[in-house]
């Protein structure tokens, strides 16, 4: 039995949640279904990206040294020696005095080192009139300089994003190895809750956090899967807590309302592993718990929905990333003014709901709200464990949840 | 046959894509499946949130009058009348001189208006020392608070985020109205694509586009249909234009390398249609086409892949709000230093890719490559129709890719 809760920073919590992962393994997902999936490991490029040297517009593959000095009022003239067509090779080559019609993206014949676009030509007969020097290289992208052979093209660990699911195309991705979604369980516990579907008698209020926590783990390509409520009662929070680690990768918990309730959820991730957290130094979400049991993370979030949501943000986001091996990377923010003073307690971190109004962050303070602020609010403003506020006119970085 | 480009305007262009878009219709889906979905209408509070006043923090309901002047010295003190538990109601009426228990959460019996958190007061055997005076509404969120019965709590056009799945669960939304998502046909075209399973031989490139742009209409909550890679040739791409418009609510081209190319695919949206546009005044991506086939749009984006990822951010974008009736909203952006100068020219809207270092924005200039400056890029700066470049030193906005 926990009688008193001993915090520990946000920093040593996240360092414990890190510690409880367990890696999720890889498996291949077709190209067409890797978007927003974990790279599990570099992909380098199979070859030569272009893999011929090719042309950025349309226009005249020539010999650079051609063209030297000519000007409108002198054009160099060039004999069309043929044309390329798109996806053909370049089979004529280009000789002194000659050039080559090659389109866009088009092969470049040997003995070009240069393009003329159509628009600095004029076209005589079977003559070429080219109306400036075009310097070597010009208009053209040589074999493997967008990537060589072998050089990684996406990184392991990458989230993927539409622009990688196209250069894994580009170099032959067809199959891609990625981490399996972690299949994570959700326990909802408390005697006030009910679910969504009923309306909740005097006392009683519906079940936010299952939905509210499993729609952000969809979010972050995790597969959750739903308990349901389970009222604060020992055997019946065990069996469930049983039966979810049988089968998830991962178990969060949220509610426990009263201190009892949470030390109970201690005591039973305790009987079957260990507690490593019991209290962190954060507002929102200081009762929570992290632990392991069967070897698998066990998290107990707060049960006020808000406050949930912080600890997930904070506390599970990094279990997550070790977990499928996604790059660690910060939460999205954006810098903002801050419209008033935020009061706050040395030695604990802070999460301020903001509205952003004609770009200036209100915060948003009174009454928390079980909903309203959460859904209202624009971003959270994180205040460190070492700060005792933030002022009115500073800039700060709001977290855009 | 189009034998010029008559380039429009991005914002006309953007006009002409809402007016060929055809909205989904309706359809529900459970509360589970509905992140990432777009709200079909607005959903109101079907009840008081809270249904019935509460507590905020453990302790004692009591009425503030009680209290008036109570400090450390000289505490106010209240018998205690009984305790309410979690999911309870609050039989027992706070009386002038009574208290009553209310765990975090808890019903406020009738008769209070205030709560003395457990951290000001002492337990006496049944009496309760409260060391400061205590507030009316003090700690306690009243009945309808957070919302009251039939207020709006999330708007109709939402694409719904996790906090937005929390508040449709606090109001018993278990089905949730949505729009379909819509189904987009992608053909790629051009003689010099080969399907990625494929190592392209001299001149031949692999279909990138069909993926870059797939996952990104997965991104968008789109389902992408692959037709594949046909080659510049009117009769096959008229067959595999009228399946893709039978099935699909939207259908986007890419390619036709040449300009001949883009006249066929324009004639053939015409055959079936019209043509609204034809060239865009923007950079990358002026071949763009928008039409109406069938009475479905049909877009035809460029076939240079960050080009083509271009136009899908600019012109499809606006096309996908319009279709799934999303709210638009601007792109993500952050604001950042320029690094260098851009020079634009003027009456044409520019989008160059950029590199975040130091907090700085480094904009990608050279060869564009295939695919290289679209993964290693950080994002877009837009340089809008009516400036002549953007200057080193300037604060530009990141559109964050």
């Amino acid at each position: 039995m926990t009688l008193f809760f001993r915090t520990v920073s946000v920093e040593d919590a996240v360092k414990a949640a890190r510690s409880v992962a367990v890696p999720m393994q890889d498996e291949e997902a077709p190209l067409t279904a890797a978007y927003g999936r974990v790279l599990a490991s570099d992909i380098t490029a199979d070859i030569d990206i272009p893999c011929f040297t090719r042309s950025t517009m349309d226009g005249y593959a020539l010999a650079a040294a051609d063209t030297i000095g000519a000007s409108e009022s002198l054009p160099a003239m060039l004999r069309l020696a043929g044309r390329v067509g798109m996806g053909g090779t370049a089979d004529m080559p280009v000789t002194p005095g000659t050039c080559v019609y090659v389109p866009t993206g088009g092969a470049i014949p040997r003995g070009a080192d240069g393009l003329a676009m159509v628009e600095v030509t004029e076209s005589i007969g079977e003559d070429v009139l080219v109306k400036r020097p075009v310097a070597v290289g010009e208009s053209i992208m040589v074999r493997g300089e967008d990537f060589a052979q072998g050089s990684v093209v996406v990184c392991g660990g990458t989230r993927l994003s539409a622009r990688d699911i196209g250069a894994l195309a580009a170099v032959g991705t067809t199959r891609v190895p990625v981490r399996k979604q972690p299949l994570v369980g959700i326990i909802s516990t408390g005697n006030e809750l009910v679910p969504v579907s009923d309306v909740p008698a005097g006392g009683q209020v519906r079940d936010i956090n299952s939905y509210l926590i499993g729609a952000y783990l969809s979010s972050q390509g995790c597969i959750p899967e739903y308990y349901g409520i389970v009222r604060d009662e020992r055997s019946a929070l065990r069996s469930v807590l049983v039966r979810a680690l049988d089968r998830c990768d991962a178990v969060l918990l949220s509610g426990g309302s009263s201190k009892d309730d949470r030390d109970m959820t201690a005591d039973l991730i305790r009987d079957s592993g260990e507690v490593l957290v019991h209290g962190i130094s954060i507002a929102p979400g200081k009762p929570t718990i992290i632990g392991r049991a069967r070897g698998k993370p066990v998290i107990g979030l707060p049960g006020h929905p808000a406050s949930a949501l912080v600890v997930t943000l904070v506390i599970v986001r990094p279990l997550l990333f070790a977990m499928t091996g996604e790059r660690e990377h910060d939460l999205l923010t954006r810098p903002m003014v801050l419209a008033e003073n935020i009061p706050s307690v040395k030695g604990r971190e802070d999460y301020i709901r903001v509205r952003i109004h004609d770009g200036r962050a209100y915060p948003e303070f009174g009454k928390s709200g079980l909903i309203n602020t959460l859904v209202r609010s624009d971003g959270l403003v994180r205040i460190p464990a070492g700060m005792e506020g933030l002022e009115e006119g500073e800039v700060v970085e709001v977290i855009l949840w």
